[in-house]
Parts: C-alpha cells; structure tokens; sequence
C-alpha cells in the first residue's frame, strides 16, 4: 500500500480529529505526528500498559490539567515525571497561578521584583515560599505514619489529600496510577526532605525500592507502550523500566531535541530498537516539535477515536 | 492586562478554533502560534498587503493546496518562493503524484530505483522528466509572444494556462497576485530557460524588471504585513521589499531554525525590528516548529475568524 | 570599549589557544566559545568552586579522560552526573571499548547482533554483562562496611577501587572531589541495588542525606562557578544547590538546546539570572553546539592560560 | 578496520591539527568533523573542482578573510553565495567596520541609533549608505563596457577594481574563479541595478546566461566536490550545477539546520545519494553546528595537512 501526498485544504469548522487526518497526507513532521496518534491508539487497543512521561517544564504550562485527563481517562498506567513537575502541581492544586510573559523578558529586573522565569511563564518567588510552607506539615505527616517511604507511594499518599480535577498527583492517587521521580531530591521538595531528616534520621526516602515498584508495575507478559514526551531522565527511566520487562511493543517519542549529539533528549524510536528497548516490531513514532502544540493535537485525536469506541475510562 | 497560565483540557468533538484559542494559555511555543493567528487576522482586518512567502519543501507536501486556498481567499497579495516551488506545482497540476515515505530509506537503493528523496516525501526522476518535457514548448509559446520576460510576468501567463484549483500559479494568476521568484534559475526551470537561450539569444529573463515589479506591487502608504515561512531567499525578498517602502507593520515567522547561527532563516521579528524591517510598532510574532503542522493550525484559525466576520474573499 | 569583526587567517602550525583567540572576533557562537572560555578562566582565578555537571553520552564518548583530566587539574570541585555515565565510566576503567559507528547504521540489525547504539557509538550487550558481574561483589562490600550509604559516599568507595588515569570516578576519589548523582537507580546500577536490597532490607541508598552532602560541598561564603555541559538533572542540580549556598559568580552552559521551549536543558545563562540562580552581576556564557566539538575548545584554552599562570593542580 | 572511542586528554602547546585528529575517537558531531576534514583534503588530492558555497551571515562574520584565504590557496575553484556576501565583502573592503554586539540587545533603540542587528553583529545604517554611493559609479563603469552582463562575469570586474587580501571578490577575480550569486537582485544591489536600469533599459542583468556558465565552469569529466555550508540556494545551486555534470563525487555540507523538515538547509549528503546529487560511491560528510566554530577546524586541519605535502596554492 503506497501513501501519496495530498493537498490539504481548510473547510469550515474543521476539528482536530478531521485535521490531524488531514496531517497524514502532508509530509515531513506532521506525518511522523498522525502516526504518533495512531501508535496510541493502537497500544490503547492492543490493552497495552501505557507509560506516559514528561518534564518538569511541561507542568509549569497549561498541559498539567491535559495530563491529569490523560489519566483518569485511562491513557496512562504509570506516570513518570521530574521532582519540579510533583512541585508545581502540588502549587496549582493549592491555588497558586503562574503568568504568561515574553522569552525577551529583562531578567535583572524580573529578579528585582521576585519573579522567575520558565521560558515565557513567570512565577513568584512567593509561590514557592507558599509552597514550602505547605510541605512541611505533609512531611511530619508522611513521617507519622511510618519512617520508610518508597516515592511513589509518598507521592500518592499526598495526591490523595488534594482536591483538585487538574491535578495529576490527584488523578494519580484516585485511579491508582503510581508516579515515579527517579530524582526527588533535586529541587524544593528535596531539600525540606534534607531538613526534616536532619531532625529524624530514621527518616528514609527509598529509591531502591522504588525501582522494584516500577518493575513490578508491569509484568513480561504485559503489553507495555512508552509516551515519552520530552527527554530526561523520565523518558529513560521508562524505557529502562519497560526493557527489564521484555520491551515495549510501542513507543511514541515526541521531542524538540535531535539525534545528532547522542543524547537520550534527542535519542528516537529508531535507536531504541538497537537497544532492544522498544522491540524490533514495535509501532514507533518520533515527532520533533514543541510538546505543547504536538501532544494535544495527538492526543486529541486519540481520544476521539477511542470514544467513538467507547474505550476511554468514564 | 495580565495572561495566566490555564489547565487546558478536551472536549469532545473540539475544533481546531478552540484548541488554538486554548493554547493561548498553554505557554512556549503555542502562546506564540495563537499570537501568530491573531497577528494575521489583525493584518488582514486592517487592510494590509500581504506577503506570503515559502520555501520549495512546502510545495513538495501537501501544503500546496493550502497555500493555493489562501490565495483564493485573499489571504496572500504578493507571493514570493523559490523555483523548485514553481517547478512542482507545474508538475502536481499536470498529474504528478508524490509518494509519502520515511526520512531513513536507504538513499543509494532510492537513487538506483530512479527515486529522489525529500526527507520523507519521494519523487520519481520520471515526474522531472515530464515537467522537462513540458517546459519547452512554454517556453517557446512565451517567446512568441515576446522576448524580454520578467520572472513574475512569465509565471502569470503559465499560471493561466493551468486548471487546478489547488495549484498556486493558477489561483495566483486567476486573483491577479503577483509570484516573484528572486532565483529563477536554480532548478530545472533555468536549464530549459538556458537551452533555449542558446538558439535564441535574444531571449531575456529580466530580473532587474521584476525588482521594479515587487516594489511597484506595493505603495509606501499601503499598510503591510509579512507571513514568512521557513527562511532563505523567499523570506529576505519580502523583508526586503517591504523595507524599501517604509518597513512592514505586522510579521510572522514560522521556522524551525534558531538564532544562534545570525542565519536569516532563524531571524526572528524581533531582530527585525533593527533593521526597520518591521516597524518598532509592529505586531509580530514568531513560531519555531515544522510549518507542516503549525502552519494550518495558525491559518485555519485566522480563517475560522476573517470568516466569521465575512473578510475573506468569496 | 567596542570589539569589531575582524578577519580570521590560517598561520601554519596554528595551536588551539590561537584559535580560539581569533574566535572571538568572527561572530555568532565563535565569539560566545571564546567568552565561556574567558569565565572559566576568571572563576579559576578568582577562587570560585567549580561545579562540572555531563549527561552521561559525553562519558560514552572520548571525553570521559578529558573529564578525568579536568579533576586532577583542579577544574571540578564538585561533579554531578547521571548514572550512565557512572557505569560507563567504570566499564571503560575495566577495559571494556566502545566502537564507533555511524548515525544510521540498521538497528534492527545491530540489536540482532547484541550491539547497542547510541548516536554513532556502539556498545555491546557484552559490555554491560561483564559490568552487571562486576558490580554485584562490589555492592557486597559497600554493604559488609556499612548499612546507610549516600550515593556521593558510596562513588568514592568505588573510584578508589579503580585503576584507571583516564577514570572519572578514580580521579574524583583521588582528589578528594565528590560526584553527584541524584537519580542513581536510573541504569543498571539501580536494578542491581534493587536485586541486592531484595535479600537485605536493612541495605539503604540515602538520597536525602546526599542533597546534605551537596549543601555542604560549598559555603555559602564561596565564590561559586557552574560548567553545565547539556541538560538535564545534572544541569538543574548545580543550579539548585548553588542557589541554596546564595547563587553562583560565574556561569558556563554548553548544550544543543534552544530556550524556545522552555527545558532546563535550553535554558540560558541569562534566564537563570531571573531565578536569582546566577547573581545578576554574573560573568556568564551560553555555547550552542555539540560539546563534543566545543568543550575541547573551550577548556584546553582555559588550561593554556592558567597553566601559563601556575594555577593548574600539579 | 574497526574504529573504537578513545579517551581524549589535552597536551600543552596542542595544535589544531592535533585537537581535530583527538576528535576522531571522541564520538557524536567530532568524529563527522574530522570525516569532513579527510573528505576535503580527499577531493584536494583527488584534483576534484571545488564548489565552496556559503551564505551572506558568514561574510558579515570574520570568516570573510578565511573564506578569501581558502579562494587564495586554491580550496575553491567555484565560489556560490548570496548577494548580501557579495555587498559585505565589498564594503568591508572599503574600510567599513561591524561591531560585536550581544544576541539579547534591545532592537527598537539600536534602531533609533541607526543600527542594525544580524545576530550578534551590529551593522551601521552609515555603512549602507556608503556602500550605495560607491555601487552607482561601479554599475554605470560596467554598461560603459558593454550593455549585458552575466552576474558572475560583473562581479569578476568589481573583484578587480578591489584592493584587500582579506576580499573574497579581489581574490576570486585575481585566481580566476568566478563567483556565482543565482539571486541577485535581492538586497540593496538589486535595487541599485533597478535605478539604474530605469535610466538605461537596455541595460540587462542575465541571469539565463550565467547558469551556461556554471555549467561550463566544470565538465562532466572533471571529478567534482562540494563544500556547502549552510544551507539555502547557494548550496542548492552547487548541488544542481555538478547533478548537470554527472554529480558530484565528494561532499561536505556544515549546517545547522536538521533534515527532520524536509528542507535544503538541513538536507543531508546521505539524501543526496538519493538525487544523484552525489555519486552513490562519493565520500561524504555532514556536520551539525555552528560553521563560525566547525569550519575553521575542519578546514585548518585540511590547509595543515595539504601544505605538508605542497598542495596548496603558493
């Protein structure tokens, strides 16, 4: 079967499921990106664990409340993400909001006037001073209840005492999808664990167990489909979790990063398969381009196709 | 006025109006994709010359019939790209199919099956082949008529001689837009210009005229705006141009190149505005991604829009 | 004072510190290499406590003795890494090679062969079997010393087992200088803490203590500079626990990635002014570019200059 | 033969040469840079016709004086650029000065000082001017001369009429080698030909003509070589006019552009195979990065080794 490109035109009031068809048929990324939507749909299908990553930075833009449908949709088994993604939406779900600015922005200045800068979204310092308030008694409180922690079962222990739809910690926690942060200690969140611990020795964060956590998340004889978005450790902390079970019989990378300096960034679905990470029969896709305009135009085209079917969690 | 960052979420049956209205509190990338449709319907509304310009790549996928429909609807007055664009659009009106493939074929097997790669996009030496046949005598009908030719008069009397409402010389040549082509001779287009230049030395193709003509095609007092896709020549002639009437008041880039390099594909509207390529006051804004998949989002939207308020062409 | 472009010259025999001298009069990043070069320089001289942070495809490649290089010569005070490069670095030191490939090799192919790539290096399966043998009785020791390990505390047990001039974690060890690594179970590392932990529960990796371990490398009266070679975990660790002592003085990062998308591997020394990560009145650079072409460059005329002023470690 | 990574370590006094050999075993973008360098000392000792294409940022950066260097030393036999080149080189000839700036200044006050901005280049709006006022006596010496010029034959006599070791155009035109420039007309030269064409519409530019030129500048039977860097109609116009004869059979393209759009600029040599642009058997190479940074290396390494055994031009 042979696929030709096809003019692609506007008709009025055109959705995004009839576009990203239309994507199919234009060339270069956004062919890799109707791919992508099929990959998904397929794995979802296919009854495959989904893995679904993403950083820190993602979480700090709007796509935090698309991650947490993702998840009580059923479009995510296992969630794994950086530390300043568990920090941020723990900030949000307690009101905290960000701003939208420029990337010219004079950082001087905005450092005079307390406000960070993630790119073109600003955040007070007074949101993470809120946030360091709050995370104190959550810890005595972790603490409490006993002296050994395993983190994603801290982090669902938390997501379970928010009350936000939004959340991704929240949605986690009440559709049983456990979060990995293979690095919790790199950021805010680490170091008032450091404080609490320097008061409670016996306090102990474990990461080794962890790891069997993930393992045992899925097993051999699961289906298993890696979402990566972005790069990092998240991404290769599910393939890595994904190969120790056999593989995954589907991945969908999508990045703004390139093979060419070797990284696991820019690493695609085409060199995981020299690494046995996704299997050599895998349906693969690698789409290049800012997550924030890619992954909702694959994913809504995902779930419109498995609504139709009636395959999404109600 | 100040922009929060906003979960965003879907809904059934979203169109691509809301999604991108929705990314403009998502951040990165797609804040500036929707500011990018705002910027369009703005120069539009207020009345301005548009300069629309792209590279040969996007002729080659399926944005050609795009690109044709935003002519038809009076959303491109001035069209400028390069050669290998006249070349395929020819060659799709006649009946030329382009196969959709990956950007890892193996290129020396391509090359001995007669198949020519651009990135994912295949193309087989026999559609030149028929383009070149089909180029001589247009060439010899042009001459008859008369034997000093600008590039941009040359490409309306082809553009009429076709009849496909998805090619962009027909389109262009039917609403009286003007195609300029700064580097006519950098394709097959110039070989067959050349060999018949040899048995008929007084034939011309004068580009010095059609500078006159791009300059004529806009006044100092029109208002302009500039929609740039991708970099090279195309981009640099319509800055240019607008320059030399007193500068653009709105621009768009949309690129998958960076600034890092001073390249002026990576140039953004914000380096513009030293040049007085843009004026100071101008609404500008620029997109870093594949034009394959931001392009149509940015443009639907604009249409969506202008169509609603009855401004685009009927 | 204004610096002007000036036109570069071959001269027979031309060393690396001419070259990047004339660097700093062409332009784009030619002129922003030879600026990281200057602040490396200056931090040196000035005292500052050197944070070098690499994702670990820099350790697969040639540059792991070049990072070795850089400790004994007293340019890293402190290391962060990922652990990737902690195995790799241990599988090179016991004599296991990495061959070079090309970006395009079959991968279906290669995985068939028991050979993994990573961009144009390969690795064989064998490689880390050798390496997963080796490090059981290792961990055996750590554990029969002591229950309670820091993964920085535990990385110097093993440098100090190794023998190797060109290792990373040997040079560290000998030189008193630690290595960082906040998410040590992402690798195989990981797995066989997890195998190892199965059979003795009371085994813990103290992530917690170690981000203490940080904290204290610096005061937060010490002059402090970062060299931040791509992104990552590694990147945003020596950001935060710079910040934490008070910020760093000086500022070097080297990556591939852009800012446009707001990842902490693309963001810039200038937004790290806004997170009061680098003090505003920072000498600081950003370098786009491979760092396997760049921190060479970079670094070997930082070592010229100082070693012409006494100032390298002997 | 097998290649394996080898540990790079820096030795006092390092020379160029040495540090590009060093890159051969490091991996990811060095070991191509190195290629790219074995590929042109390749096609020099191959007694291959040289096409060196470069594009306009380069010739505002000091690669200028390089660029005359390699033209001098006989690495360039047919030199393709844009016409901002051309106008750079010649007023940077005429004693005009470009300034080092930074990528971050404010652009709407460097206009209101009449500067203007290409990456991290300032350029006065003075140094325009001046430029025009010198062109109008120089266009009106060449239709003295005759009444049709091809751009290359006019740009062999401005070459002349220069007097600058560091000028691409005086060394082209003193070693014979013609300087190819497919549009012309697009920049400030452009519309000075337009003035005076006015005044003088006999006065012809033949662009129709030139393209027989590049053809004849090279037979099919002479072995051929490209060095592309960057990408846009320079290099596309070196890929057409050696594809016109037989192809190419070597290749060096240095870009920063990816091949992940489909576009020339990020076309790599391996696509090429597929156009017959290079011969199936060429060798070739392609290099990612900064060309202000990866050209000097590569090609300094090439002048080191080609001088060793007198194959440079004296």
């Amino acid at each position: 079967m042979v696929d030709y490109v096809k003019d692609f035109t506007w008709k009025k009031g055109i959705t995004v499921r009839e576009l990203v068809a239309g994507y199919s048929q234009i060339g270069y990324q956004s062919v890799e990106l109707k791919k992508a939507s099929d990959v998904i749909v397929k794995m979802k299908k296919d009854g495959a664990k989904i893995f679904l990553t993403f950083t820190s930075n993602m979480v700090t833009s709007g796509l935090r409340g698309f991650f947490a449908q993702c998840i009580r949709l059923g479009m995510a088994d296992i969630v794994i993400t950086t530390v300043g993604g568990i920090e941020e939406d723990i900030m949000k779900a307690k009101g905290e909001r960000f701003q939208l600015g420029t990337f010219e922005r004079d950082d001087v200045e905005l450092h005079e006037q307390g406000i960070n800068r993630v790119g073109n979204i600003l955040v007070k310092n007074e949101s993470y001073m809120n946030f360091e308030n709050l995370l104190r008694p959550v810890i005595a409180g972790l603490y409490a209840k006993k002296k050994r922690w395993a983190v994603s079962e801290m982090l669902r222990e938390i997501g379970l005492q928010l009350n936000d739809e939004d959340s991704i910690l929240y949605q986690a926690a009440k559709n049983n999808v456990p979060i990995f942060c293979p690095a919790v200690t790199d950021g805010a969140f680490g170091f008032h664990l450091y404080l609490f611990q320097q008061d409670h020795p016996d306090f102990v964060i474990d990461v080794v167990k962890d790891f069997g956590n993930i393992l045992y998340a899925t097993s051999h004889d699961d289906k298993k489909g890696v979402i990566a978005l972005g790069g990092s450790i998240s991404k290769h902390h599910a393939i890595l979790a994904t190969l120790l079970n056999g593989g995954a019989e589907y991945a969908v990378y999508m990045t703004t990063a390139h093979k060419t300096s070797g990284s696991m960034s820019g690493a695609t679905t085409n060199e995981a398969k020299s690494w046995g990470k996704v299997k050599d029969e895998s349906d693969v896709a690698t789409v290049i381009g800012d997550v924030t305009i890619t992954f909702p135009l694959v994913m809504i085209r995902a779930f419109e196709e498995l609504d139709a079917e009636n395959l999404l969690r109600k």
